[in-house]
């Protein structure tokens, strides 16, 4: 959806993104979370690729059903970007790369990845100097993808690690220049942290519905589970965190669509729509009962995925959120 | 702001009316809730007034400055409307009224009250069609109007009980017409709601702004307190409860400017804000330490003023939310 | 640790036991309810058995590793006993049974359960006295057992659906007198709600060493992640979550094993211990970051085991608190 | 209460102290902070007084109805006792102390006072050695008292700030040693922090008794709003917070009757019930509805005065927990 028409995609906005966003996620969040990898491994591309690394690398996901990586992650350096050990060597008009990735969505079954690796080894360089972004071919030698990690939900997404070994990468291969890799990696979430929040916002409102079905169907006491006051204001709580996780979800959408710096309302939407998304899953699990905490009904596994966008969330995000 | 502008009003939307309001509650909400009743009050006459009624009741408010109020609740009818036991019976050309009436606010200070009234005594008689909304006159022989109660917070808000004993009304002004009070008397909070609840915003924003402030002067253990991350983590927090309640806000007012029904938008709306008002200002305290319980510093006002906004509103508000 | 020592059993009081079993959930508590539901299946038995019955059926637990089952859940009465389908008849000396029983702990390693059935049909015939408890052999012909159901946790436990078919069971079979069920299926609560109670504190100290463990090893942005604030207020608040469930539920324990009904304190101890273990685990994953939600760590595992106690707990037990 | 029977007093444990705290609490916290601060005062020359200054200072206390008080805080050092600027040069036989103390309970109303004073200048000088604790005579020439501080809540105690300006203090009123404070300022609190616990345990008692009575005879929208579910469940968490809050309070009162370090307990109880003051008292009022905001009825009080048991609290309190 984000690559621009004269590449021959559909060139959406991040706005339009969400909506479809939210609905795949009602559907199934660990879907939604490999498609929307591609939009991450995508977006430094489009944010700084020049037209020939476009049409090669944006061009190949839309004539196949190809998909990409993002491949910032690594066992030291989680949210803590500037902690990352892998090194790109320039030697001629090659750099030779080495480092280990982690937690890669894709990484098994990408035809291509968007590495993060230092180029400058000094360690006082500023992270916003030092750090290179380039475009890797999955079938380039020395790149060795790990086992699938087993997680607690999101299982239809493949979640791996990966090896880069004296791995040769042509410098053209380079995104914008030596040295913007930082600020590429982190550009991109601008227009992928809105997408995040509605895929939390897509799985509440799954959760919310099923829970409001079923307590409309079953009965304890002699009365629907709906009418006991203390389901009915579960229930109403969980509209109240959708509604408002889904308007600040659409509003960090719109401010990057306009142009405007989104950094304050998608911290916020990440957050809350984590929020929201794990509270509503989990009382949905409670209004269900027995029956919640079982595989034959549907919210156990929405419990489970929903977790994620907790993880990926609060600690950077609310810190983000004070230096409005 | 409400009052069409061929009576001489702005006759300004409900989107405009919060916007404000919010900001004359980052003032005061006391204040902000003395003049808010003025517009309740003239609600059901804009809803439903006759042209001369309208001239009358709504012109005078605006060549003087009057205050009018909306005498609803009683001492065993409150979120219960329907139980309300005040009574207007025929005679003539006019109604006799009798009752009592509690905690209405400008009850002192109002020049005429909108009054809701039982007109068919019949116990069986529904709601929608049992009672009957009157324009009352402060200064009609048999008005009474008790002495100021003295609340925990909001105290810039005169509020009173008002005893109506065989008080004559001209049936001149009966609104729309009899049996149609309940409606009247509802309709208008789907106006008034959303500016209730920018009021709520608009206090949680100033209990923000001012913990922040305060964040970035004080010092303790060695450095800002707003550089401790439990601290910051709380103003976050803050930011995140008050987007996302002025959105919603904003959102409900909207809807029924587009003439659409906003009940399930302005209940989240008035739910949502008065929790993020008082979770907001009671953090406030806390990040003012000891000084947030003590009056020469702003905070602890905002906390007593906020509890109002939850007290009015969870029970119903939430129930309502169910019902989509 | 129940069975009375004339029966060969150690004749421990439920203080004890509680010990007991918060160190064995603080390895699995999967394990645990497993173990658990023997407890819960002789309850009755102890509580109500004749010397025969007792000496067969609890004798025969301390000679064998054998496992017994409690089957009082239905598909459409959980909480809601009252509710319960299962119908015994007399015939001759026999009681001919039938129905089905869901969610039945051990149901299908069982050597013996305990049944709850209807025997008299009146519908208008009170709870109290319109059930019978009986002892079933698990070879009894007409006893079939469904699969093993797939649960988000504690999959360690086996919990299948049973169903009775014209099941042939000896009057000497049935426990107290005909009549008395409803009393012994409940009365087994009020000395197996403080063992549940402690198993959730069980996992909750799990959650929490595994916690502050890691936060003691990983470092991010420069530093320890204990040393964050906002993760050492989580550790803390883990702590004083844990150790108020544990001393409630010590209480609860402590006020049976003195002949003092202990329904109050036990309720607090299940819904607050349930809550707890499920903040505390979810907290531990977040403390995880990326980490916790892969099973390769200890922590995903404790989040999907917690949620059994939450299901299990609130409702009823928050009603009769109030009744104190 | 704590004053040893040779000097006249009780000689009570801590846990008896928790006991009679929450009875005075439940009438009025302001009393009980003014009785409380006595305690503290008393409790450096409890721990570290030599017989004359007991005979004195104690046995004063128990001939006529006196008052005394702690003078820890200043305007810049609150829960951070390190950062006191009070100094105390030693000139011949006397100390000459010069400073601002604040927030100080009884301060207008005391006949002696505990103050601590930095007596070496060093910047370097650790805090266990820096600071010295002194006995001060109310009429001393150079103590002024500040005007009574009008705070949120506790209206009751009164509350200022002193101006020490050159006063002579006799050597002799030196507690312990030179150097020794910190340690005696701290070490009150181990005694003294159970039973403010158990204030606030005492003031969310009366909030749920309040509530529980009110709610079993108002009755809205046909029946009690006890039988509401939402209110039945919000007293049942009253319930559980107020027994497990007093079960840690009496536990950390029992360890330092016992003779063991009680801090890890101490903290817990007072975090855990100083929240729990705040949540019961704030659904008191959101009980008693727009009554609850009246100060006509008994809870917008408890509203108010709890707050300061959250203040005093969190910071410090949950740092602590995590050195188990």
């Amino acid at each position: 959806m984000h690559i621009p028409q004269e590449y021959g995609g559909l060139g959406l906005g991040t706005f339009e993104s969400c909506i479809v966003t939210e609905e795949i996620s009602y559907g199934c969040t660990g879907f939604q979370t490999a498609i929307e990898a591609n939009s991450l491994g995508e977006m430094p591309v489009i944010l700084a690729g020049n037209p020939d690394q476009k049409k090669k690398y944006l061009g190949r996901m839309l004539e196949e059903p190809l998909m990409c990586a993002y491949c910032v992650t690594e066992p030291v350096a989680g949210s803590d970007v500037s902690g990352i050990k892998t090194k790109a060597e320039k030697k001629g008009d090659h750099y030779v790369l080495n480092g280990q990735k982690m937690w890669i969505t894709n990484g098994g079954v990408a035809n291509w990845y968007f590495v993060l690796a230092r180029t400058n080894p000094d360690p006082k360089c500023p992270a916003g100097k030092a750090f290179t972004g380039f475009i890797v071919d999955r079938d380039s030698p020395g790149v060795t993808v790990g086992r699938k990690e087993i997680n607690m939900g999101q299982r239809a997404s493949d979640t791996r690690g990966i090896t880069f070994e004296d791995v040769l990468v042509p410098a053209e291969n380079v995104l914008g220049q030596e040295g913007l890799g930082f600020r590429l990696a982190m550009g991109a979430f601008d227009k992928t942290r809105p997408p995040v929040a509605a895929g939390a916002v897509g799985l509440a409102q799954r959760a919310f519905d099923e829970a409001t079905k079923y307590s409309m169907e079953r009965k304890t006491f002699g009365k629907l589970i709906c009418e006991h006051q203390a389901v009915a204001f579960m229930l109403a709580d969980m509209a109240i965190g959708i509604e408002s996780a889904r308007m600040v979800t659409q509003r960090a959408a719109w401010e990057i669509d306009q142009g405007r710096r989104n950094t304050y309302y998608a911290s916020i939407a990440k957050c809350l729509a984590g929020d929201v998304a794990n509270k509503t899953a989990s009382d949905a699990v409670q209004i269900f009962g027995g029956n919640g905490f079982n595989s034959e009904y549907p919210v156990e596994k929405l419990m489970r995925d929903a977790k994620i966008y907790q993880v990926n969330t609060s600690k950077n995000v609310q810190t983000n959120c004070k230096i409005k």
